[in-house]
């Protein structure tokens, strides 16, 4: 594969995961949406159908990894650092691409997040529906939980042969797709499960610009642990996967 | 394939799509349903699995597209336009005959939709049974939403390969209708993702003539909107697929 | 494949599937329940992992067809009645084990189905654990919605490919799970769909034994709906499909 | 396969199926997590995506058995003892491994087990995270209901071919998936469905150690049955298989 083909791979694949995947939280959130209070299993499974999409449609350009702790994990376990930055580039690229994607789609919600005239109700806060944020705010607490839950999504992953190529197996997206459901269902309720480096950093820088009215903070203070975690998660995964596999 | 066998099969296909798609709005809609407010992931997998039995159906005749957006984004991106007024003249066939079915499926709540004698409970609007209604009245928003949701669909079909041939595949419309199930969740929101211009605009035709009691409007004033919008989604994916991969 | 075999599979296959069916619905309706008004979702994957569980089961040995309407489909289509009496035995054999084995997985909850010392809740009717009961009573209308439910059933399975061999093949009985939870969502609404003579007329008979407190009616002048309704839509799946394809 | 490599696969891979079954009940069930109260097909699809993961994972090194009674259920159709202790004790392993990860994750949330100062809301008692609780207490019932669950589990698992090699079947997996979500619907309504004696005792161990506010009792006087109750149904499924099959 070629760098072109690896950058425009992983921009495309990952806008796809994130239109679905902050998509779904704002079809959940916002007023005016067919999808509102909808609750978590539809947020599981919207990000689920995101990989879903985003994987199967990058897998022939790029193999669909879609998320830096992945890639990470994969270089861990190869040694195979080269094309890294460019798994990265695009990734964080496509992540920006897809969140603005998500606040086209929902326009007309996001210019009415005002009070309403007739029933009184509050604004939305809508950094929920870009990036992730912790029920109970506890920096290591909240670390850990990233920690784990991405090894449960890198651990298998590798397991499950993603890194022998994509594009030839027809059911290991779909697999992967019902991994990222279940890792929303069983690990998402502490910290909202980001990991993922670039869904959570790209769609807050978007969060931080876009002319969103009562938008509420981008809590920048949060920012590090989404990244981080997911990296450390990553790296130990292909770690264990290169010792005990 | 021969014309016969693309119209018999689209025929057939988009019947069965549109069967269960609007089937499930009735079973949701409807009172005297056992579905009724059974909320949004049931509005979302029912329309998805419409797309697995019409589409499975459909393969062996005519390759199950189903959708003049995925028919116009395959021409567009092979520029072999011959057949296609075969197809939308079977998808469009086919979704009036499926609207007409559902109607028949759920005859007896169809007629008992008066205002009911015990509870003074008003009728149910049904035109969201048939066809498409936005949550925010705004054309060009809703045509921008039908747009990338669309682009959202035939973007990902093209690249799973679709057009190689849908029979052969064991599991590609199983991906597919998972990929829709996922931009019903995610994108569904704020217009109800028509993303098939002859899933919106048959229906609301049958609706129009349909002997319902309280049936309320057709609402003709925004019926070009998921009819305009998905093609232009269609074609840009095309393109855009054309051009990236 | 033997007589016997055939026998056997279908009797465990449908077993399974009535296990599961009638098991969701208890599940769901009973009282001390863990999934006690669960919804509508939950009935109709519940039915659907039921096809699964029971044909993946019933594969190597008859094939695993579960229901007298499939088993007519086919034989309309392929002219070949030699071996159906076989089937159809192992199936009502098979309806009538599996509700009594819901019965004993729920023994403590139907022995329990009394008014409620201290809430004063009136027990729960049982007839809509074993068997369906339509929304509206309408005879000539449920008969429409079962005939209709029945060929969105039978005709999507028959090009399938499902008389080719369920064996051989990896997925087959995954997509027929997820087409019959599909038509549990989609055309339940005003009859419960049926769609399948055995698991209506099996239940009921067992029903009617059952010393369940408080039970009510197993209603049998509906009982011939259910019934005659997935023979008639059987059949003409099997006609359309000897024709059209 | 080794000794070790079974050992580490079902240490692995079980340890995963009670971090995604034990999280997901902790997802639903505690204060401050985001999918609290999500209902019970949320429950059910976590631990089906549990069965997922962790048996994707440990197929390569194990064959992802991942529960005594399906260890027990191939030994009494093939007669082959040899290997039991080692797949049990990974098993158990395992099992402990993933209770206290499943801690780690919701740390801040078990922490926070405390009378609420705002909302003078109780703690939440936190063995129904770990282990299973009858809705009503009667020995013989629930037995009955454990070995009925349990045969629903291993006799299709059987006759899936499960004991043909999980590593070379791309479905197979997602099946038992698949049909682990439908036990849960359909038969976890009386017990919550170990059908498991790993997934339950291991994790109650863990519960009688574990530091958290307000835990309440681990119930040992119920542990017997969630262990011998699965035991009896694996073996008499391998039974069944072996003379049916």
């Amino acid at each position: 594969m070629s760098d072109g083909d690896i950058f425009t791979g992983e921009v495309i694949g990952t806008a796809i995961l994130i239109l679905f995947g902050a998509g779904v939280c704002a079809a959940v959130t916002l007023r005016h949406s067919k999808a509102r209070a909808a609750g978590w299993v539809v947020i599981a499974f919207g990000w689920g159908f995101g990989v879903l999409a985003g994987a199967y449609t990058a897998a022939p350009l790029s193999g669909g990894q879609l998320n830096p702790a992945v890639t990470i994990g994969i270089a861990v376990d190869t040694g195979v650092w080269g094309k890294v930055w460019v798994y990265l580039l695009g990734q964080f690229t496509g992540a920006v691409l897809g969140a603005v994607l998500t606040y086209l789609v929902y326009l007309a919600q996001f210019r009415a997040n005002v009070p309403d005239a007739d029933t009184a109700e509050e604004p939305t806060p809508t950094l929920g529906i870009f990036s992730t944020i912790p029920e109970i705010r506890n920096p290591l607490a909240n670390l850990v939980t990233e920690i784990i839950a991405t090894i449960a999504l890198v651990l298998p992953v590798l397991a499950f042969g993603l890194t022998k190529g994509l594009g030839e197996s027809g059911t290991t997206v779909l697999i992967v797709c019902l991994l990222v459901v279940g890792i929303g269902l069983s690990l998402g309720g502490p910290t909202g499960y980001a990991i993922n480096p670039a869904r959570d950093l790209g769609p807050r820088i978007v969060h931080s610009f876009l002319p969103i009215p009562n938008k509420g903070t981008s809590d920048w203070g949060y920012a590090w642990i989404p990244v981080v975690g997911p990296l450390i998660g990553g790296a130990l995964a292909g770690l264990v996967y290169h010792v005990a596999f």
